[in-house]
Formats: C-alpha cells, structure tokens, sequence
C-alpha cells in the first residue's frame, strides 16, 4: 500500500529520500529493537542482573534472528504494539533456560523509543550533511552573483535595488542558525528510555541506573532518566525538522516568485505539462513550500502529542508515529530539493 | 519503504485499513487515469472531436496497457505530475496517425482530480458502509444495555446517574448526522474535472460543455464546470472525514475512561504489555483518540491548500495528496476499529 | 487587553469586524444567557413546571438586570464558567419565595451553548449577507471586463490566454457553493441545547421534551436533543468559515500575484510604507490570505475538541471558546476585505 | 470588543494573565515603538547620520508624545501597519527643520519587529519567573509526599506501584529542560531589527552595521543582521511556549485523571456547578489541558508564517500578530495556573 506519497513507487521520486525513508522501514525498525534487546543482555550480564550464559545465548541467536512478522502484524493490531510478541518470539527462540532472560525488566517502551532514537541518529548525521550541503551551495552560488544587482521586493512589490548577496544571505542565515540548534539540542534527544513496566526499574533493584547507563553506552546513545511519558524532546525535534522545512519553503517560494516574474533569475531543468510542452515550471521550487506547509501542519499534532497521561500513553504514543517519519522525510526531502534547486539556478539578478 | 503507519507491514494491522489503502495505491492511481483517457477518447470521438478509429486504437491499447513504472517515477522527479510521462509513454503505445489523439485537450490536473474522485467514490460507498455498521451495533447495545443505570460524568467528576441509552445516544447521533451530510457534500465533490491546458478546454472549440458532459456520463460522475484552482469540495470532504474521526475520538475516550475507572463498562480481547501479562489495554479505544487527532491535525493542511495560486497550483496541490489519501485510510481504519470494539463490549452500565 | 487583534484598537480597523465582533462582547454574551432563562421560565410556567408568578417575578427582574461583573470574573476562575455565579446573583435578586424556579433543571452548558448558538444566527446573517455582496461584486466585475483576454497562470507560469470571466467565475463559483452549504448546515447547528446536569433533563418528570421544544421556540431556534457532548455541528461550522476564508485567500493571492507581475490588473488605493512613499502595498489581498491561513490554522483546534469526554467536557469545550469566535470575526474580516479589494479593482485584462 | 478570552473581561480572570497581556496593549505597543525612535535617533546623532540638534528634538518631543489613536487605526486600515502614520504624526510633532531626520533610514518593520522583541523580553522575564516558581513548587511536593505509594498507570490502566516522586519527577523535569532551552534560544531571539527599506540600511552609507550595534546597545538587545523575511527565532521561540503548555497539559491532565479515579489525590478549591451544588471540577486542571491544545493549534499557523515573501511578506508577517501573543499569554495563564493547582494539592499517593 502507497497511502503517503513518501511511500510512494511513483511519487517519492518527487517527494521522498531514500536514505532517510531507509530508516523508517519495517526491517530498520525491527533491527533497532533487537539492537536494544541484545545491549540490555549484554548490560545486565555485566551487572550480574542475568547470567553470562544467558547473555550469550541471547547475542547468540540474534546474530540471525528474523522474527514471523506475519504474527508480528497481528500482535500489533490486539496489543497495539509490535514488541509483546515479538518478545514471545525471541523467547522461544532462545529456549529454556534462558528464555526468563529476555527482555528482562524492560517494558514495550523502552524497546521502541530506544529503538526510535537510534535511527533519529541517523537521520539526524544524514540531514545535517545536507544541510551543510546547502549552506555550501548558497555559499557558492554568493560567490558567483553576488555582487550582481536584484529587485527587492517588500509585500509583492518593487522596493529598492538591493544586491543578490543581500538575499542569498537571507537564504542562508537561517540554515546555519538551524545546525547550531540542532548541535544544542541533539543532547537532550540521543539518550536512552529504559524504565521497565511504569518507569521505575523495579526489577533491577538498586542496579537500575548502572545497568541503564551501560545500555546506553553500549548503544552509544546519551543517559537519561525514563522519559516515557515526557516526550519534549521529540516534539522540540519536531518543531527544528519543522524550522528546516519553513526556511527552505522560503527559498523555495522566493524562486517561484521569481520565475514567475522572469526576471533576476534563469532556471534548468524545470518540470514539462501534459497540455503544453512550451512551459518550464519551477517543480523542485514549489515543493518546497508543499514540504514547509506539510511540516508545518504536522507539528501541531506532535505538540497534541505531549499531552500523554500518567506514566505512559497509548493515544499520544501512537500519534507519533503517524507523524514524525513523515515529518523527517519531508524534511530530508526538501533539503535533497533545495540542494538541487540551487544547483539549477544559472544566474541571478541584474 | 513504509515512511507511513498506514502503510507499513506490521502497524498497518492496526492504525490501517486495506479496503480503504486500496484506491491509495499506485495501481490503482494509474488504472483511474486510464479510465480517464479511455472515457475521454470515447467521448470526443462521439463528438467528432477525434476519429472513431483514433478512439478504438486508444480504447484497444488501454485494454492491456501497463506503463513503464521506472520512467514514470523519473517523470515525477522532473515534472511534479505522473501525466506527461505517462501520456508520452501512452501516445508512443498507440503510434502514429493516432497519438496525437491521446489526451487532446486534457491537462495533467483533468486526469489527476478525475482520477481522484473516481477513487474517492469507491472509498466513499465502502466510509458509508462502516458507519451504517457502527450506527447498527451501537442501537444494539443500546437495545441490550438501554435500561441499565449509568454513572453521567461531567467535567471529569460523577455527576447524577443516567441510563446507558443516554451514553450510547450521544456515541449514535453524531454518525447520523455525518451520513446526511454525506449525502449533502457528495454531489459536489463526485463531478469530473475537464478543463484543459487553463481550464477553458480551448481546444475543443464550442464542444468543451457537450465533451465534459459525456466525459462525466461515461465515468458515472457528475458534471461540473472545470475546478482546477477551486478546491473547496475536497476540503469539505476532508473536514467530513475528521468530523466522523472526531466522533469516533469521543466514543474511544469514553471507553478508555470507562475503562481505567473500571465500573460501568466490561471488555474483551484488550491488548497485551511486554512488561505486565496481566494488563488488558483499551488498545482499540486508545487509537480512536489518535486517529481522531490525526485527523484533526491533517484538516488544517487541506485548508491552507485552499489558497490555490492563479488558473493551477503546484504548492498546494501537491499539498493535498501528502494529507488526503492517509485522512480517509485513518477514517476507514477508526470506523473498523469501533465497530470492532463496540463488539468487545460484553456489558455497560450497572 | 487586546492580546487578540480583532480586540485591538488599532489593528481591529484592518482585521477586525465590529458588527461580527459585536456578538462577541461579554455584554452580548450575558445578554444572550439571560434571554435563556427568561424563556426558560416562561416556558416552565406554561408546562407547569414552575408557577406563573415565579415566571413573572423572573420576567420582571430581568427586565432591566445587570450582574456583578467583578464577582462573575471571580466565578469564572473558580468555577470555569460564568454561569455558577450568575445564577447565584440573578437567584438573589429574584429573592424568596421564586428563587429557586430560577435555572431551573438547567445547567451551566445549556445556557452558555444556547446563548453562543443565539449569537451565532446573528453572526451567519452577517456573513451571508457580506457573501452574497461579494457575489454580486464579483458579478459586476464581470460584466465589466469579462471579455478582456487574461493571461490563464499555471503552477506560477504563463500558460495560455484565456478571459477575465474565467478567472473571476473560479473566484464566485465557491461562495455560491458556500451559500448552499450554509443553507444545508444551519439547521443542524442552530437548535437550543437543553438537558440538565447530564442530559437527562431528570429534573422535568416526563415534560422534559415539551418544556425543551417551548423553549426552542420561545427563542426562535430549531428543536433537538441535548448536545452536550456532541460538537459536530459547531466543528462543521467552523469548517464553513474555513471554507470562506480559503476561497476569499485564493482571491486574495491572485491579486497580490498580478499585483507583482504589474499586468493584467490596475488597483486603486493600495497602502502606504514608511520607507518609500511610492510603494502601494496589496494590503488588503495579503491580509486574505493572512485570514485564511489563520483560520486553516484554528481548525484544526475545533477538530480536536471534538474529543469531548463522557457527558461533558471542560477542556475540550473552553478551547472552543479560545477558536471559534476568532474564527468567525476572521471571516467577516475577510468579507468585508474582499469586497472592498474588489472595489480597488480599476481594470482586469488586457 | 473581546473576541478572545484573553481579552474578555470575565473569562481572562480563569484564562488570561495580566502581567503577560499588559505587554500586548495597543500602549505597550507603542511605547516600545517609540523607543525605538529615540533610541534610533541617539544612535545616529552619535555616528553623525543626523544631528545633535535633531536627535535632541525628537528625544524632547517623545518625552511626553501621544499619538492621535483614531487616525493611527485609519492608517493601519489602509497601510496594513502601525507605523507610516505614527510616523507622519510624529514628524508633524516635531516639525521643521528636524521631521526629516524621525525614522531616518528605518522602515515599519524595524519599528515592529524590534518593539515586539523588546516586550517579549519582558514577558520571556515573567515566563521564567513562573517556571521557576512551578520547578519549586513541584519540588515541595515531592519533599511533603514523594515516598508515599501511588498506583503506577500506563495506557489508562493500572500497571504496578510506583512512588509519587516518580510521578512528580515526570512533571518537573520537562520544566527544568525548558529553562535550558529558553537559556539557548534568547540570544537568537532578543536581537534588534533594523534594516531600512529592504534590509541593506542603503541611507546610512558604510555606518549601517555601527548605527545598528549602537541601536541595539541603547535598546539592551543583541546586535544582528536584519532579519526582516528570517522568522525562525520568532517560530522556535512560539516552539517553546507550546512545549511549555505542552508539559503542563500533561500535568493537568494527570491531575483530572486522578481527580476522576478519585484515589491518590486530594484537592481543595474546585470549580462549583450550577446543576449540582455537590461537584468539585478540576477546573484549572481541565484548562492546562485547554490551553496546551491551543498552542498545540496556534504553533502551526507560526510555521505556516515561515514562509515569508522575498524582502518582506506582508501576509505571513500580519499572521504571526494574530498568533504569537495569545500564545504568550496562554503560557504565561498555564504556568499561573499550574502553580495554583500544585497549591490546591492536599495530598498525593497513598
């Protein structure tokens, strides 16, 4: 099924990115969760929590373990989670007597969200390499006609002649202020959650840090108390994935505005119509505002999303989901654009 | 790739629905626009628009026609829309003298919008089937449990005892109210789209309204003025849908709550913990709440896509296809998930 | 306080409307809840609910009755709504023996959520009437220049010639659909709400149903079940606005745009910059879509509130209270704007 | 007019705050106007841009100066701002041969942007007072009853016991990570704005840079780059007011759910009803909730205003006006009302 165009066979052509989409999929997803389950062994063999035998069985059957996602589908849709049954799956798996050792003292949550901020890691190196991309090109393309002339243009009408450095800059500044808060706030988000059935690690008695902070060295992921149900550090995310899109929708309605005027710019590479073969439409420069209009408006349900109850939320949880991939897709997406709309840019001002 | 609950392997069990995710897939995208090309050959030959060879040509090559997927997919990433390429590989099928009959007239927004609402006609039918399902069971219940005493609730607090009817009054009356507005909007939004290069079917000369028509008979749409940049119907429609989620949110709440105060309400088949195997989670009545959420998250989108630019929009209509499509799975899924958990519900009231 | 511009004194002359913003006022407010339980009493006294002269006596205070107002902004913050404590004074200025026929078997909700539908009707034939006044400017513009040629604009590009009425008739044609919408959707939305503490209305016996339909008519709105907890009406409403808003935005985008591009439009009265005194800014086509984007945005607030909990809900239905009357004066702003912008108009075409 | 509660002379008592609000006065608004004309004037008396004599006209006349409200509201009607007719009225005030140099080189969005900087630092004071009082308050609770048990729920069900410091460790750390955040994004937000016509300060010759760090100085801001059509610091810095309210709905909504459950906690001071004398609502609980949903709402219309227009927008610029400060004030209302709530709690746990 292709219900989102990131999904799409045809569409994420035009709107997806591969490499972030990459993390996002069923199998990254599982692979994540058994990183977490094969770190938490590791971790509480080394803290005497299970045996190091149990640990080894544990490594050792998930260095080929593939679970029956068939079963794994329908264990979603009665417990509304992925991670029940795959759990009893990995039990079996490991057999007597090791079985009581999987997954010990850990609960659904700390599986998924640990599971989440691994490949936000990810995505995240990935969108701060294209990122830099763009600064560098925006950079290049200054260099190049910069000190041409260009029609400032306040509340859609002629003001005065400014030059082209004055609106490249204005391009720019933003994305470089938006790497130096992702620099600030990627420590608040790259920690581990483990916390067990409400939070508390009541099964590992007084180890209960010690064993969370080795899981998370092992993952090399931040420590951090459980954060289960404060999820500002998601939504915060959110919100600069959010900024990264508007800023280039920026970028993006500046140019088409400036091709439809047809001065103080010439673009390649435009998109062809089905009715008249003549016309070169700024494709990449519009979806970029599509894009900003698209974070924009799934930002709000992330912030609905911090409005989870008590010690863990189903509801809000699952709005998540829904909305975060998408959201850093699109945003990967709009800078993989914006890169190549610059690069189609061949010459500005006057 | 699975960006998309509603289209991922494993949580598409729960958060989607594969009768609705059906007319969301490439497949059936391509085979709508088909349609359109067929019934459009069809009905401009009948006018003397094209030949009737030209028109048998078409019509015999659409009916074992499969695209190029690849080229379309890069068609995309250049054009913004699958119709040019698509129309280029469809012209190069049929071949001399009669390509140039293919898509005359037509524009890529005609073949899109018409596909389109020739989907949404079908997941429209299946929308109303799920609500007569959900308003059937809940007069069930109501018939099994009316009389039986309940705790009213205001503001979160016991207020005075009611009846279950009452409850269940206010879970039925809003889907009542949704299937007249259905049938209210529907005519509005189930009309074709003809319009042309920019809307005025130029090229058929004093032909265009008789085309249209037929074109629209043929599809068993209505017939309707060209609607490129007037995207009002669609925006109702997905206000429809969230309506209908909200609803749905309401009744799942009420359950949770019902649930969590453990009086009142007995449920089967709740979902499972990882970490607690004695839990029974309201997993059904939870995701309601997200979907209804979700929902009312996306409607904001379809309405900043209103604000279509001149005679056609590439901003914000590709805007549409990144939220409507996953609004009317999450609204199929929502529906599913009541009428499922109206039939968990093993007693109410006391 | 003007923490809102459509309070603000000086910005409410561009974005505000004073005749919706009227209905609004906290005098309209109480006048409105007052009108509920004059009807109330009469309505009571003719069913025999409470006497005649308890009728009278209420009558008769309320003739020229003016609350407290500082107690009833203490009210408000302990109780959440302003009708506790209004009860509470209109009960001692009734006085013994006919106080408690006061409010009698009413609650909170049904005096606030009758005295906003009592506005509303109000408000709906303010906005109706600035609909049609732009229909009918549109209409005139038309007749003027309808047959010039026009540039048609396709995804911000020339396309092809096309004739001012094409262009115009994409603006009209969605407020005649909004027309009839609105004929379609008033009688869902203006109906009294009438049920006591939880719905039940327990307190009238079995004259529940005729003291409501008494009251109804008594107030000129239509008749229906308590609805509590059933906001769709108020959702859909707010969608309409949306709706109008959307198109009146598209309206407002494509005269900023020819704006821009300085062809195809001559515009009288544009604003003035404090820089460069030969700027004349298209204030009033931006601030279109400004509105509209502003009420897209609400929106989806509206959605979530339909997540009511139980009989009755506080949180979901103060955030109605912080969205819809914005929502409203925003529309009528954006009426009356587009009907003057549509005035500015000198010449369209060429 | 009240068209927002914020604003409502009633219903601010419950949802407004007065200390927050008072810096969004149509006053407050012009005092930080005009002192940003005095500043401006000083500055560039000091680089010789204009006169000694002339600045210390203008400091004189705005000593005392009061602007002519009316013709201020007919001029933001026509200009779609404030400033060209304060502007105008001001050099009348000042008068010949020192009106030339009032507003010298400045444009209307130097003189709003800043004005609007310079009060939101005020109100980002306030804003961290309460959060701090919050962090202490939520700090006392934990010391009076952090080690007594309390039933641990996840996904609206009981799970396992837990302590109440878990539970209140859940509600404050989000509040202290938000005082971190705000600590990072001030300086990015509380810069000046001066750029002239079209951000190139083109009247000042080669002293714009040193004009603009003198301005800033004067004004105790930080000095920056114009950022006219930049709005990322006013989008993010609207980010943290929601995840502000955001974590505080948590908190509500924690406190109705226990107030509902009727175990573990014990309230003082809840809202009367005007049906049933014997209800206590957790009124400020249920409005946390509330007013995390509404700038859950308000932030995506903040990012929609991303995208500004070349130079200057004047569509998303007049967006953000009707947004940012009600979600100002809704946070500054939230963080009151927390505190009051934390007050009102007797006990916790069991």
């Amino acid at each position: 099924m292709t219900v989102s165009p990131f999904d799409h066979p045809l569409l994420s052509g035009l709107l997806g990115d591969e490499e972030a989409a990459r993390h996002f999929s069923a199998d990254a997803e599982i692979d994540t969760m058994l990183d977490f389950e094969r770190a938490l062994a590791q971790a509480q063999a080394e803290s005497g929590i299970i045996g190091k035998d149990a640990a080894a069985a544990i490594v050792s059957v998930l260095l080929s373990y593939k679970p029956d996602t068939t079963r794994l589908r329908a264990g979603v849709a009665k417990d509304g989670v992925i991670v029940p049954e795959l759990v009893r799956q990995l039990k079996a798996a490991v057999g007597a007597p090791h079985d009581a050792s999987v997954h010990f003292g850990a609960t659904s949550q700390d599986v998924i969200d640990t599971g989440l901020v691994l490949r936000l890691r990810q995505v995240i190196d990935h969108l701060d390499l294209l990122l830099t991309e763009n600064i560098l090109r925006l950079t290049a393309l200054e260099e190049r006609f910069g000190d041409k002339a260009f029609t400032g243009m306040t509340r859609m009408q002629p003001a005065i002649s400014i030059r082209v450095s004055d609106r490249v800059a204005a391009w720019r500044a933003p994305l470089q202020r938006h790497r130096q808060r992702l620099s600030q706030q990627s420590p608040r988000l790259l920690v581990v959650q483990f916390g067990g059935a409400a939070g508390t690690l009541e099964k590992l008695g007084d180890k209960g840090p010690a064993v969370r902070a080795a899981l998370a060295a092992k993952l090399s992921l931040g420590d951090a108390p459980q954060w289960h149900s404060q999820r500002d550090a998601l939504a915060d995310f959110a919100g600069w994935l959010s900024l990264v899109t508007g800023s280039l929708g920026k970028f993006g309605q500046d140019i088409a505005l400036m091709a439809q005027a047809g001065t103080d710019i010439k673009l390649s590479g435009g998109g062809g119509s089905s009715a008249m073969p003549h016309k070169q439409n700024p494709v990449k420069a519009e979806v970029l505002v599509t894009l900003a209009r698209f974070n924009a408006t799934q930002l709000s349900g992330m912030h609905q999303a911090l409005v989870h109850e008590q010690e863990r939320s189903g509801a809000a949880w699952t709005l998540e989901w829904l909305l975060l991939p998408q959201m850093a897709v699109a945003t990967a997406a709009a800078l993989r654009l914006a890169a190549e709309l610059t690069g189609q840019i061949e010459s500005l001002g006057h």
